[in-house]
């Protein structure tokens, strides 16, 4: 994974589905504005992508990368990941089959169906609803996607920072990234390639890439907490093993009371509605976990909305 | 009122305060990005200004064009103008008090004191908290803030359209804007002085300056609806009244119901959270009361944020 493979996927996306994949704006502004006392604090508005997610990125990379057979593209996520396969598979009128686990929320398979996905709804956990959909995926020979842990996926969400440098005008010092099962952060550090300083952030309940530095290697943990709708991979991706054992050198847990205040603030004083996954990044500037020098540019990648939007009243 | 009015309005409100008025994100879209049949549409995501509207441009030029009694500035206003105000204040460091009528939601009244404002609740009606307002202004001598009738309240609100061409580069070819008092609109269209074309849009249950336009005077009009918080002042004001006169052919109504579609349409699809008075300009596009050319840029201007955010589930 490298920044021609990004490019590759930017010219991808860019050609025939810039209604689809939209350019989001990038925010800079005085760390005042913030709370912050560095320079500048650049807020890229990613959640406002398609499907609410930057996920949409990497979702369209990967139908447009591959062969998409009568049977469509089939997934197996009740999260932000599903959304986007599902809309990006209506955006190519394939079809789309989605496998969710009885856990997931009702509103997130009404929002599925309304995308024209099936859903199958199946097993307790997210592993029971995986192996049911690898098991119907052999029979149908459809397009697997995988949340995270593909190439075009990881690519996808490259073209994120190969968009805050060109909309920045030159490179921030650092940027913050949410990490779950990795995919978002594999491809901003695969674009940066050290050039800014990529910092890892987790709940301190969903440790996923925190526990893998500490054992060496992938393991799976256990996950929970304010974010673990969109940050509860139970294992990093391989990719995103590889990619920020490279080029990452700081990975920080964040308590879910700092991360809720956070998501909170930025609704109160910014008028941004994230879910929790999109607020790591001010949380740690907010709890001092990452101290910005004062001449530092900040980047914070806001991720995701996709949020029941009565929990910020 | 003029672009040289607007220009150093600009100038004030950057110098020292650039922390406090942002400069909001204008957001280039594809037409079809909308579900709009047109070349470009342009979101000016001014709800995402301090205060949650763009009123917080208009008040603080007001207070740094004026000097500020001990006894700081007054204003009557359960509104956005209040919330401007007292964040203005609260950023010099002067005193504030601000009138509301009994019918004031109790939540925007303790936002007003979050931000360190003397509440006075008085009178049943809008008209008996501003009689109440001036009484108490000629006996403190407080400076009186005027919710949009003011020429430093107009020219701040048309730094709006100055960033508009500045962050687009270019002149857009229309720019719709909502109208309560017409502070905003005044601002924008003395701006651009013909060179683009500014569309009026109002509720139909709060036809300020449509029904003056009928009278050929402004008159006093009954004022409801959806967006009636923010856009339902009862008369259109003396300078907004002589600016569209001069820059604006075209005032448009707008039901309720296109309105309430247009706010739920931005958050579901887009994930902006606007109030009702900052979706008139999409609820124009998408009901057809403003069709716009093929190869037509228009600019909408998101007005404000200031909702409950439960009202969006």
């Amino acid at each position: 994974m490298n920044p021609t493979d990004i490019d590759a996927a930017a010219r991808r996306l860019r050609e025939g589905h810039a209604h689809f994949i939209r350019e989001t704006p990038l925010w800079k502004l005085p760390g005042r504005a913030l709370g912050v006392d560095c320079a500048e604090v650049w807020l890229k508005l990613e959640q406002l992508q398609t499907g609410g997610s930057f996920k949409a990125r990497g979702m369209l990379n990967r139908l447009l990368c591959n062969p998409i057979p009568a049977s469509g593209v089939i997934i197996a996520s009740g999260g932000n990941a599903a959304i986007a396969a599902a809309a990006a598979a209506a955006e190519l009128g394939v079809p789309c089959e989605v496998f969710v686990p009885t856990t997931s929320s009702p509103a997130k398979q009404q929002k599925l169906r309304e995308l024209g996905a099936q859903v199958v709804v199946t097993g307790a956990a997210y592993a029971d609803a995986l192996e049911a959909c690898l098991a119907r995926q052999r029979q149908t020979g459809a397009l697997l996607a995988h949340a995270y842990d593909q190439p075009e996926v990881v690519a996808g969400a490259g073209t994120v920072a190969r968009e805050i440098e060109a909309q920045g005008g030159r490179l921030p010092d650092s940027v913050l990234v949410s990490v779950g099962g990795g995919g978002l952060i594999a491809g901003i550090a695969s674009w940066f390639e050290g050039r800014a300083r990529v910092v890892a952030l987790e709940p301190e309940r969903a440790p996923t890439l925190y526990q893998a530095r500490a054992a060496g290697e992938p393991v799976d943990v256990a996950v929970s907490g304010v974010a673990a709708d969109a940050l509860g991979a139970k294992r990093i991706g391989n990719i995103a093993w590889t990619v920020t054992q490279q080029h990452v050198k700081d990975a920080l847990l964040l308590p879910d009371a700092a991360i809720r205040d956070a998501q909170l603030w930025l609704w109160k004083q910014m008028k941004l509605a994230v879910e929790p996954a999109a607020a790591l990044g001010l949380a740690a500037l907010h709890s001092g976990a990452w101290k910005p020098r004062a001449d530092e540019t900040v980047c914070l990648l806001l991720c995701g909305a996709n949020l029941d939007p009565s929990t910020l009243a």
